[in-house]
């Protein structure tokens, strides 16, 4: 991994462990300029935060991006997720041309990206990032086991 | 269509038109509370006032709705659209656990419930709503088709 994408990735991680922390499912983004190689955003979940069902990091990076740049196209822009993005957020990901999207842990059971309804795969989706998906995997997906099984031994 | 539905759709009509009157491709939602039958959100797109490609109609009812109510889960409540919802959309309305979805025109090239990805067929869609599709279709249709065709007019 490039020294550039291990820094975002651990600011990610960052992200995913304090959302953790607020009681949100740990997952957490980082929306960089890729010109300039600086974070733009960056956030963990905030649905339960803010009761918002589409707080997921991915759409916090992209709207608060998007509002920094006063432009809805991030064509410039590169995504780093923890856990790869469901399709609202790869949906998302794909109206804001965003150029390359790099994710940790893969998730079959809510992923929209290599799993279900494989977004960028759909023959109407009109922008298809660069994707690298399985980054950091195993720190990634622990990130997701430890905070539910501790959740599970707080409830036994 | 019954009483309350026309009305509904009606306002999202109207939020359209005034989305289309701002530039933005006209597209309007509004969200009910079904038990009480009062509107909690009315929307046009706003992609490009706000510069947030998230700015959907649907999107922006959801998050005004489940802001207002406390809460993430909008279990008792309907969404009135006047175009096929798109796949990020249609995400949301799964998270957000909306009851029924309304809409007009149905969306070949974009749409994500009865086309594309069709979100909610899929096996990872955690909750599908009552879906009624094709409500008031030709004033719907009209108001994009309207659109564009003023717009190409302007170019030509």
């Amino acid at each position: 991994m490039a020294e550039k994408t291990s820094s975002f990735f651990e600011a990610a991680q960052r992200q995913a462990e304090e959302a953790g922390k607020r009681g949100e499912v740990p997952v957490g983004a980082v929306l960089v300029d890729s010109r300039t190689n600086a974070p733009l955003a960056a956030f963990g979940n905030r649905i339960e935060e803010l009761s918002d069902p589409t707080a997921h990091a991915e759409l916090l990076c992209i709207r608060e991006g998007a509002s920094r740049l006063g432009n809805a196209r991030l064509s410039f822009c590169d995504l780093y997720v923890t856990l790869e993005p469901c399709a609202m957020c790869a949906s998302a990901i794909a109206f804001a041309r965003i150029r390359r999207l790099y994710f940790g842990a893969y998730d079959p059971k809510g992923g929209g990206v290599d799993h279900g309804p494989c977004i960028f795969e759909q023959p109407t989706c009109h922008h298809r990032p660069e994707v690298y998906g399985g980054i950091d995997e195993e720190r990634c997906k622990s990130l997701l086991t430890d905070f539910f099984a501790e959740r599970r031994e707080k409830k036994a």
